[in-house]
């Protein structure tokens, strides 16, 4: 049960960000430039990110969420199973995956990352736009699995919720829109 | 160094607002509203709750940023001493101890708050959105940290420096504005 009275109809973030609108709003906006804006890293790479670092984190929701939003965006359900299983054997770029490295190391404290694996990145390719980016990200999606988990918000068993709400993700992303749960 | 290329005049978050606008743009005003905006917590409290929650997390520039915002806001320089060395015999209300206790524990992990915890602050008084905003508040400053130390953006030595930018926060709050940093 939820710490304080959510939305039933509305588990996980959903309910936290119905809860107080003016706070979930630049929240909103924020996940919606890094995501869904332009860049150089595919909408995919982008919630791969966040994927690695909810799974590091152990947010259970978020981890489901954006593993079920990359998957259809990848229209691959492998490349999700392993990388959370192992970055290093995933079918992913070098450059993917030594993003990817950094960003699960911000996940737990920005000061696990090294020069090294800074300079493991640049080698592979990353643009100091990518290194910034994989780190606001992963510095978001702690915020995410804080308030999720901090708040102790519910985690639907039901893997079709999950579906349901990663094809919400890629087809509105991330701003406020009108019946934007009508089909979670 | 910082990972990036940083304006050298702008040091430890400063700087990485500056580097990347519109991804700053939500993040300060989610914490204009969260640390400035309409509450039954003081501005005092909830930059205290920013204060434990780097401190927590080791985040020196963010942690000696908002005890001097504290500091300046409390008129007291023995508050964030106190609470930083031990929250139980700080002197603040049994609520803020209650709270800050959360908020320290989410910036570690949100699961680690437990349903005691928040038994523990209601029965001090603690509300459904002060519980709401400190668990946010947390983990908003769980991103601030990790975005600070995951990019190694510098850290200044001169404690002056964080009276500076502490009476900046107090008088400017956080949303952008012109010559924001003209006396930093």
């Amino acid at each position: 049960m939820p710490y304080i009275p959510l939305n039933e109809k509305l588990p996980g973030i959903t309910g936290l960000l119905d809860y107080r609108k003016d706070t979930a709003l630049p929240i909103r906006e924020l996940t919606q430039i890094l995501l869904r804006g332009a860049s150089t890293l595919t909408e995919g790479e982008r919630e791969l990110i966040a994927t690695v670092v909810s799974h590091g984190n152990d947010c259970k929701f978020c981890t489901a969420a954006h593993t079920a939003a990359t998957d259809v965006l990848l229209d691959d359900e492998n490349v999700t199973i392993k990388v959370k299983a192992d970055i290093d054997t995933a079918p992913v770029s070098n450059k993917m995956k030594a993003l990817l490295k950094i960003a699960k190391a911000v996940g737990k404290n920005g000061k696990l990352v090294t020069e090294d694996m800074v300079n493991n990145a640049r080698e592979e390719g990353a643009t100091d736009m990518e290194l910034h980016d994989t780190i606001l990200i992963a510095a978001l999606f702690s915020l995410y699995n804080r308030y999720v988990d901090g708040l102790a918000s519910v985690t639907p068993t039901d893997p079709a919720f999950y579906d349901r709400l990663g094809n919400i993700l890629k087809d509105k992303g991330y701003l406020p829109s009108a019946n934007r749960y009508a089909d979670l």
